[in-house]
């Protein structure tokens, strides 16, 4: 039977547009976040503000969440006011957010002790991604969860995976960032050359980006990094959150990444200058600044 | 008035389907290899083929070179039996191999005090783009003289961009390779991660190639690197040839290219395998062997 | 008046050692370890065996620990049956582990609260120099809380140095072990570069040692990596432990170490291969497999 | 029979005290520079000038040569007026000059043609060392050629070393300049993080120099750091000059060195800042840029 009644746990940058989305799919929407005014433009648009995560959970089929890290998913998932509490049995808790694998793991083994499932189902595409319903959503679970959450997914992205069991949906995360992180830095030593070597980087884009050496972020930041624009797609500070997070899973799993590790570093640089709230974009001033003349 | 006669020396991987291409879009075409049999198919198809540079370029408005270093390009546009002592005042000269900014400058220069103009014009896109008409073109120098071999350019690539002055091509080039050897290494820790943390790297791919964390190298060669295809579509040794230019014009510009830097010695522990001839995709076997277990 | 009941906690490979040579130097000791049965040596030695933390405190006018991580330090000095509940007004504790500089101050800003005056002083030089009594000290703190117990210190090291204010001990160990790290990479960059090029890396060692470029490591586990010998002096996993904390500083104080995070990289290179416990020495092996052929 | 007529070619801040203490060991000195004004004190001290290199040979039974690069050297040995026109069969050329192993080879076969034989000897210590005749000798050549020349080098420096055939004695010299690199990387990321975390570096230095991880650089040029003193030992672009030699040396015996790249790399950013004549103590502010504020 096909699923109604949805939760939404976490109205921010995300989820916000996330859960509208919902609603706009039709499904009856109960929302929760801790900063209540937020909830506003949602039970305006139909959906219904309930008073905690447990009642969220009560109200839904499947309950969803998108917050900040390891220790806020597990104060919504299993805090007294939580998930865990409400949840009934047969019903799916599904985390958006970006945590550890492990912790993901472990959610999921205390849900699963009172008949509730869990999938870890982080994702990309930032907010513009969000309000078009375009995400990537990487779902970590059981496939006949996932398969029925699978209407729930859509109505938030485009491209919806089932990624494996419990937890892998954090892992594929993980390698997310250090893709991303690497092709960031592609960006950002290749705008650094062009202009160190005086030719115009925008030509370098224009013609790069075309062939077998383009990727999102060189298409999409940097272009904003040439013009000077440093206003956040995606802020530094969660870069080097998620990039913690990674070089943890890394370490957990014994692999050696030293591209995803430099990375990390000349984020550092970038938070040195007091701008961890800048868009990743960022990272072409860490590259720059070394190469920068003793008047740079 | 537009340009008829051609010219084109160097008839390999790159160079013989982008002398194809010109003589099917209508261009009169003399062809000079070293190892002349490989002109055959050309010669079987319309092209003429002369006996030296010297002879191609004096029957040639545009000649075009593509062949494998800064020697070779010395050689054929300098030579004894060079370009410089064919080709008429107010002809072209236009390199499409991939050697340092310095080079092509020189060899500008050197043909400028005869009135032969000269474009460096590498190229990205790989034997796949040469055959199919659709390399990107980096070119450098004069604008008059690109606007006048523009349509010469186009029966090549699809796109073809103005970057600079001479040697601009060339900077351009070593960005292309700078960025790419970066998404490849993003590709290689991404596949390790996932592979290590025990989750379907195919899986991983396919919705990570569709966020901000895609790029051309993820979604083309990714898939080749998990089925342990290695075979070229660039080889590691050429790649390192590049990612030496690549680093020599950075120290020349005084700037720092750590990550290009990283990625050139991990291209170094596939070379010592004995897998030089390999694709670039192999960078994954270069993160794979750090994470190996004992027995790996 | 001059300190003479000394009190110590963790009896381990290190800590062991220490207390021995602070028995040997006359001091009345009092020591508590988990394991009870580690302290008979020291108590047949004339040490009296306390039931806990607490009581060595209460005993005690300085009271040493050295445990292994700072959940450790946190419970021995603030648990229901630690330091914080034994200690005179007056008295102080040492402690001689490594642990993050933030926890170091935490701990003293509690026990300050007591009129317990606190020094974070790690030590470097392993279990040799433990045993020897030639351990390097670097205690942050209070100068005259330094002062008072330096004799105390100089029991157990040849380099005693007050190096700051509380937390600036541990901050110091990690640039130690930012510094050691890097001289290892060191030596298994020159050795691999020896073996490749087929040059006897003894020979090389015996030379390099002797000039600008010798250091610790060079000279004493050098010849250890030459001859397989991979028996820890200091453990990778220890390292690894340690790499983790500096690195968590450097994020805090916004330092970017890019050589750092190399080394912690290579070290994960080596725990890949189920060798998390052997000595640091086995760096070599990350950087020499980087560079094995196919065979090797 | 003892050895008593020797040569020196190249009387710069390295060859000039060399030279000397060849005279002070009571050698008969036969010598020659470019610039012949700079031999003026070394013939008001005894020696005798000549006219060429070849003349020099043509004087002596052992002739050394100590000069800038691969090219210098080519130049100086095989040249139209160089030693091999002047040097009689069974006599010895020892180059100790910092060149490639391959280019050292290549002229020791050439002067073996003519029963001439050489040691390729580069030194480390620098004008400190040469005038104390402290040097690190690491010689590569026939063990007799060495043994018969074991006087000479004795007259210049405190360690000389035998370490293989012809060749390796350059190959040590990258091995030393790999390890010294590295260890002033040690060195600049210990001071950036003592700095950054609010401690004395001072102190840093003096505690840490004492331990496992204390190393020459350290100890010699840490202090010099500190105060600002960037005054060369030895320079920031003749140390970029050894490791272009390195990582081509390590390229060719496919030698994977990241640590050393990115030493490299961050020499650059020196070089950016104008300062190649700087020490290579200067290292310290390519990581202290890397985390310096907005208005550092």
């Amino acid at each position: 039977m096909a699923i109604r009644r949805v939760g939404f746990i976490g109205i921010g940058i995300m989820g916000g547009p996330m859960a509208a989305n919902l609603l706009r799919a039709g499904f009856e929407l109960t929302v929760w976040n801790r900063t209540a005014a937020k909830c506003e433009p949602l039970v305006a648009a139909g959906a219904r503000a309930a008073g905690s995560p447990r009642e969220v959970a009560a109200a839904s089929e499947v309950t969803l969440s998108c917050v900040t890290n390891s220790g806020d998913v597990e104060e919504v998932a299993l805090g007294a006011d939580g998930v865990i509490e409400g949840a009934a049995p047969g019903s799916v808790y599904v985390d958006c957010s970006t945590i550890s694998p492990e912790t993901a793991r472990n959610v999921s083994r205390r849900l699963a002790e009172r008949q509730v499932a869990m999938l870890d189902a982080p994702v990309s595409g930032g907010d513009v991604g969000a309000k078009a319903g375009t995400l990537a959503i990487m779902a970590g679970g059981e496939a006949d969860v996932f398969e029925r959450c699978r209407p729930v997914l859509q109505a938030m992205g485009k491209t919806v995976v089932h990624v494996g069991s419990s937890g892998a949906g954090q892992v594929v995360k993980a390698c997310n960032q250090v893709a991303g992180g690497l092709n960031l830095l592609a960006m950002a030593e290749a705008i650094t050359l062009a202009r160190q070597a005086g030719v115009d980087p925008a030509k370098m884009l224009e013609v790069v980006s075309a062939g077998a050496a383009g990727s999102w972020m060189l298409s999409n930041l940097g272009p904003r990094a040439l013009r000077g624009d440093f206003a956040p797609g995606f802020m530094v500070e969660l870069m080097q959150k998620d990039l913690r997070l990674v070089l943890e899973t890394a370490a957990q799993t014994h692999t050696a990444l030293p591209g995803t590790a430099l990375v990390n570093q000349l984020f550092t640089a970038i938070e040195a200058e007091g701008r961890g709230q800048d868009g990743t974009q960022a990272i072409v001033d860490a590259i720059g600044k070394l190469s920068r003349g003793p008047g740079g």
